[in-house]
């Protein structure tokens, strides 16, 4: 039986050690800095705070000052922190990993150069360990819509393991699956991890449709008071969504066939049912400024919001060098002046889908 | 300014006077048999009792007798009948259409004959036309995430017109385009009608996610009383019926890119949202057989249903045939045991995806 330490204990990493457990193995579950009280009710009473449940059995946890104890005697290795926290699990793995070593990382997001180059954050989290090190160690990823709290009890969840070698994706996925918790693979890593990025950025879009539609009950528009919702403006936002999605494989020259299924439209189906993301797009949709609607949700990690930012500062640069036609992902930049330059929501439909609906 | 005919006066039919009338053309609304009420209501009140609202003005409602009258001086025709009476719709049009005149068609689903070879509505409704005729009339038709409700009350709303002609695709577009009714045309007519009837199949695979959550928790099965829900299980359901919508587009030769944007996963997206469809999956996914389930609403019509019956048969006769694998098309496989044959969900989750998630 296997053991697997994971660092960081938030609500994903967590919920892992259901399916991971479920399989006979062991979990050892490291919190942050930031995760203190985390780790202190798990060893107390083994309750996970923010998931609200038990951990399962065979769940160690460890404060990060134990965290050479944790690793003792193991080689696979979970990076459970979120976007905001990679380039500090990586110089925390840098001192903690050893040679054989295979890492799962879960954070989604990308980050940028001036140029708009985008790397994708397993890149940015093995580009903190020393190079020696960095090529006796591999690097897979979790991509798909899995919803943490729902994994955690058992519930149906359809994922991706993305990375470059088919055979240490066939020892993850060997290791996690469940008859509840079904794994695919794909070495189109790049493109997986930018699906499990942008989707975040386009559920902060969905949000919009329940936003415009409160606003325009709020000052009794005309049709106001209909019983009907707003759920062709969602669909066509998801649509554009779908179709950018896609072309964000085109321009990084992943697979476009990747936007299809799990990873892409899955997720991003999952991420415009609700949560952080589709609330503050909410906000925005009833008319609130970005900076107004975030000052909202104090305290509340915004990672669909950062990720709008980062790509849609990439976008401008990519468009002023020539590389990407400025008709191009009207609907991220839509998002990025509404994120990046505090504008108000005002859906450009008639740059949406090229000509014939389709993106062409 | 131009006057449209509209052969039938259902919700949707009479919610598209509403862009129609707002570019300030006239609509002429004639009743079926069935719709005597409704027309009815319309000449003596404004308004329409289905939809709950006022009909715009610029628009005469007709019973089926004065359909000569409210053809007279009308080149522009819409059939407007449900999937259930294209066959009806087509022999009134037979006796009422002249030769230069232009049809559009709403009703969305296929027909099959006995060894699974499919066909899509408009060309049913023209081929009950004398072979003269029909070569002297266009046919075009309307997909797309289009709520009626929303679009009778000026709600954003983004659709495809299909039809072989892009002139008269243009036209149709020109008449009906305003600043919230957003047209985009494609000359894909059999892959966008593929889509508009697909989508209603796996959108009945949606109400699956919410009637399995409703049933573990009457069976206080283990985490029946998390705060979770099942969204992991419906963004699977999603993911695969987008893999699955593009393989039709592949099996019958359209353009696989249709999928993409608003007639494929868009429009997907808005009959997932909820509906007839919808509720009757998620009665299924409680624990009902789907007679069971049919029953408890009486006089519903459900267009999903039927699309599954026809279409889950053709698949059993292309895979007699040879033309499908019987590993493709598992989902829509699996819609067919439960609606065509009264079996228990039983989500084949290990079938989906392909082998990288993507559907390959």
């Amino acid at each position: 039986m296997a053991t697997l330490v994971v660092l960081g204990s938030g609500i994903m990493a967590t919920a892992l050690a259901t399916p991971f457990t479920d399989n006979g193995h062991t979990v050892r579950l490291v919190g942050t800095h930031l995760d203190r009280e985390i780790i202190d009710s798990i060893q107390k009473t083994g309750i996970h705070p923010n998931l609200q449940l038990k951990v399962p059995e065979g769940t160690e946890a460890y404060q990060l000052e134990d965290a050479d104890k944790a690793f003792e005697g193991v080689d696979l290795v979970m990076s459970g922190v979120n976007s905001f926290g990679v380039e500090w699990a990586g110089e925390q793995l840098a001192g903690l990993l050893r040679p054989g070593m295979h890492v799962m990382a879960l954070a989604k997001g990308l980050r940028a150069d001036d140029e708009g180059n985008l790397e994708i954050l397993p890149n940015v989290l093995a580009n903190q360990l020393p190079e020696e090190l960095r090529k006796q160690v591999t690097f897979s990823a979790i991509a798909g819509p899995s919803i943490a709290g729902e994994v955690a009890v058992h519930r149906h969840t359809c994922v991706t393991f993305t990375g470059k070698d088919q055979q240490v994706l066939d020892m993850w996925k060997e290791l996690f699956e469940t008859d509840y918790y079904h794994v695919w693979t794909s070495t189109d890593f790049m493109g997986i991890e930018l699906m499990a990025a942008t989707k975040n950025c386009y559920a902060f879009g969905a949000g919009f449709m329940h936003g415009t539609l409160k606003r325009l009950q709020d000052e009794k528009v005309a049709g106001w008071d209909s019983p009907y919702v707003n759920y062709n403006y969602g669909a066509a936002i998801f649509g554009q969504a779908s179709i950018e999605m896609q072309e964000w494989l085109q321009l990084l020259e992943c697979d476009p066939q990747t936007v299809m299924g799990i990873a892409g439209i899955g997720d991003c189906f999952v991420t415009s049912m609700g949560g952080r993301n589709v609330k503050v797009g909410t906000l925005v949709g009833e008319g609130m400024t970005f900076s107004e609607a975030k000052a909202k949700m104090p305290g509340v990690t915004l990672e669909g919001a950062t990720c709008i930012v980062v790509v849609g500062k990439a976008l401008k640069a990519l468009t002023e060098r020539g590389v990407v036609p400025a008709e191009k992902f009207p609907l991220l930049r839509h998002l990025y002046e509404v994120v990046g330059e505090d504008q108000a929501v005002d859906v450009p439909w008639k740059k949406f889908f090229g000509t014939h609906g389709d993106g062409r």
